[in-house]
């Protein structure tokens, strides 16, 4: 084993970077044998500097990222900061300077992924980001190493634990969204913004991120479709639970079917209790992926949260230390494929569709011309009447997203449907 | 892109090595890709040659394995044949002449692997062998890689696919082990001679290695305790019903409390119907790791099959490439933990015990008495008689398997106790 440590700089050190750097201490000798050289943290970047930080040496505390990753002794920098800037500008002084980066940070890698790797081929250097997706649940290494030697059709996942807290607790109890978003709120599983989780942005970035890498190709946050949440209500769950169904926020990634093309995409959609990813509860994080050799595979896991989010930044940082002995990189990024994103309206699933209408002779009549005419296959249809006033429930077989969005256009038109109550995707069948 | 081709030489073209070579002709340009250079199949050796194989130049085909690992210009050998010899041998050369090796064979990586992994170092090679665990399910790589900064606790899975298939009938439709292992065999999931699997001989094997890369300890297939299931009854299943239970054949590899020393042992064992487990169907595999930063994982997908197999086997094949092109090696063995392997009186958990007993008062007294004599604490007991003829049934809390053995000998001594019934591990709380 080597004795002369490999130095780690820290950028950031809150609820990940604090973690990183207890386990670096606990497990030390641990790590150096599985690295083969012993690994010293040079330097801790912060915001607050006289903030008390148990178990960190104050002499390594600095607010001067830059001059940290400048040093040009540092051999990996672990990236823990998050947002934009200044962990952008951060990322690419340290390739500059001769350091392989881990990052936690997905709403960097999703919008700037493709420059980032871009300096890390330059320089010859590793950058690692497995925490960035679904926490410590390893998927990133899954679907870039293990999956190399297959072809990926589909990722299918709940990758945002406050949602997935918030959707079971609405299922399990019959809260509705604003009375269980108080709830997580108040159990600290969503912050005080909780916009970036229950719109959808956080799982987005997630989705760029697992549909570049499993498909090949680049792509970006604006390509991901994003629909949040907070329209889901307490009606919905019992539709779905009508329907042998619970409601979940997925990000989903698909190969078209004639293989030339892709989507990703974000939206809350009902799923059969008996998909596996009915019964992840609470804010827990679970991926399926399915590919033409493997078949079906899950993976299942805490999405968040300080210390599983470390042990994937550790185990990315003994990956990198590793790399960096053996004078190599590891696998960049992988985007020969280079298909083309297609928008949602080319994406094909199924809906539910609820429809307030007049209770009078003719109108289911009326309404399955529309389907019909928009070329969009009508499953069942459930009609309720009273007092004049009817609902019908149309669970629709697989149509374009396009059609469906004419279909509803064109029932808002009729005189006989009073309101479209809810339309949500039907998935995982 | 390089242009010069890896050679790549098949050692089996069977169920999975068939399976390798049409991945490898169909997916060649994408291989080329994530590899950085066209791989060539170079030869394959077989034992019948004469046999048609579809999409494989007959002139590739050889009988002569061993003329084909020396030629010396092999740049991977991938061993699908199985079985200890010629496998080993074969194996130990290719490293000798420059190859490195991917392999599936999970009952040689058991008994040798530590000496396989010596001979890849010395040469300077690769050992992959993630197909040997769980077919398609990616669980050898996040254990050394992806949980390299970790540290893991516990392995408890259900690593193979035919005995899942007989217990999950078992369950399902309330039959007896010899009929639902008649239709595991006429469905193609059991072979023709079962014992490898129902003796748990295989789970085994896949024990051994996982414990041994879980706690970089080297874990011989001797060390891990086995019980096959061919006694597991309809009773059994009933009496796990009654329980809120389902039985499952598991491999599970465990640190113990204070650190110092692991088990690995492969048993059936009664688990709650609300643990993840319980609810893997069919010939799925599914392996649950438990680790101090990332707390609970599960991995779950096909165990088993040619095409699921030959997936994790190309996973490898493009990382061996990989390395190669870059120079490198990646982890080799890693046993520098060197833990003790307890024995089984060792492990410590909970049973469920039937007792025929007689139906007079004072037995109860009895029997608890012996429970606590040897330490072993009572959770319920449930007691049902008719007719002179009664049983008992007791659920522990956790004591070791040496005090339940004590147990149960003093047991089977008292005049009152006709027979113990059944003895099931109680796992997965
Ligand atoms: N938390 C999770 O469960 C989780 C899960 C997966 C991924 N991630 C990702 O991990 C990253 C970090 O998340 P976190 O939850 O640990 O965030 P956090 O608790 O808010 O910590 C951020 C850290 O960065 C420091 N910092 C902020 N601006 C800085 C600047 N300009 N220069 C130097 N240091 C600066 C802060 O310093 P002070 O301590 O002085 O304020 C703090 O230590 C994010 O990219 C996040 O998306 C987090
Ligand atoms: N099948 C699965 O689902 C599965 C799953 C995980 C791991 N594995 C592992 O994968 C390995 C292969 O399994 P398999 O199911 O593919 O086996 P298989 O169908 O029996 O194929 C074995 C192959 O090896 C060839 N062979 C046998 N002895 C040989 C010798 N002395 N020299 C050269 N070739 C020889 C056979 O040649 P002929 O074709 O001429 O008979 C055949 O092509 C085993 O280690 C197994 O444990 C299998």
């Amino acid at each position: 084993m080597r004795t002369r440590p490999l130095k780690v700089a820290l950028l950031g050190c809150g609820v990940v970077g604090s973690e990183v750097t207890r386990i670096m201490t606990t497990h030390a000798d641990d790590l150096a044998q599985r690295i083969g050289a012993p690994v010293e943290l040079a330097g801790v970047a912060v915001r607050r500097p006289s903030k008390v930080r148990e178990g960190i040496d104050p002499s390594l505390v600095t607010t001067d990222a830059t001059a940290l990753v400048k040093r040009g002794d540092i051999d990996v920098v672990v990236e823990v900061i998050g947002g934009i800037e200044p962990a952008r500008s951060l990322i690419t002084t340290a390739f500059e300077h001769g350091a392989s980066v881990v990052s936690a940070n997905k709403a960097l890698l999703a919008q700037d992924g493709a420059a980032l790797h871009a300096a890390a081929e330059e320089h010859g250097r590793d950058l690692y980001y497995e925490a960035a997706v679904a926490g410590a649940i390893p998927l990133i290494r899954p679907l870039r190493e293990s999956l190399a030697g297959d072809k990926v059709n589909r990722v299918l996942g709940i990758v945002n634990g406050t949602t997935n807290f918030i959707l079971d607790k609405m299922d399990s109890t019959g809260a509705g969204y604003q009375e269980a978003l108080d709830e997580a709120t108040a159990l600290g599983y969503a912050e005080a913004d909780p916009t970036a989780d229950v719109e959808g942005f956080d799982a987005a970035a997630k989705a760029a991120i697992l549909a570049g890498i499993a498909f090949h190709t680049r792509v970006r946050l604006d390509d991901v479709y994003r629909e949040g949440m907070a329209e889901v209500t307490a009606a919905d769950f019992r539709s779905a639970k009508e329907m042998g169904c619970t409601i979940k926020l997925l990000a989903i990634c698909e190969r078209a079917a004639d293989g030339e093309s892709v989507t990703a995409r974000v939206h809350p959609a009902m799923i059969p209790l008996t998909h596996p990813l009915a019964s992840v509860r609470g804010a827990y994080n679970a991926v399926f992926v399915e590919s033409d050799a493997a078949g079906q595979l899950m993976f299942y896991g805490p999405g968040a949260g300080g210390a599983p989010t470390a042990s994937a930044v550790l185990g990315d940082l003994v990956a990198v230390c590793r790399n960096r002995l053996n004078g190599a990189t590891g696998p960049g990024e992988s985007s020969y494929a280079a298909l083309p994103v297609s928008p949602m309206g080319e994406v094909v699933t199924r809906y539910h569709i609820s429809l307030d209408v007049a209770d009078k002779p003719g109108v289911l009549a009326q309404v399955a011309t529309v389907f019909a005419e928009h070329g969009v296959s009508i499953d069942t249809v459930r009609q309720q009447g009273k007092d004049g006033e009817a609902s019908l429930v149309v669970v629709t077989h697989r149509a374009s997203d396009a059609s469906l969005t004419g279909t509803v256009e064109a029932l808002r038109k009729l005189d006989t449907v009073r309101g479209v109550a809810s339309i949500m995707r039907v998935e995982g069948e």
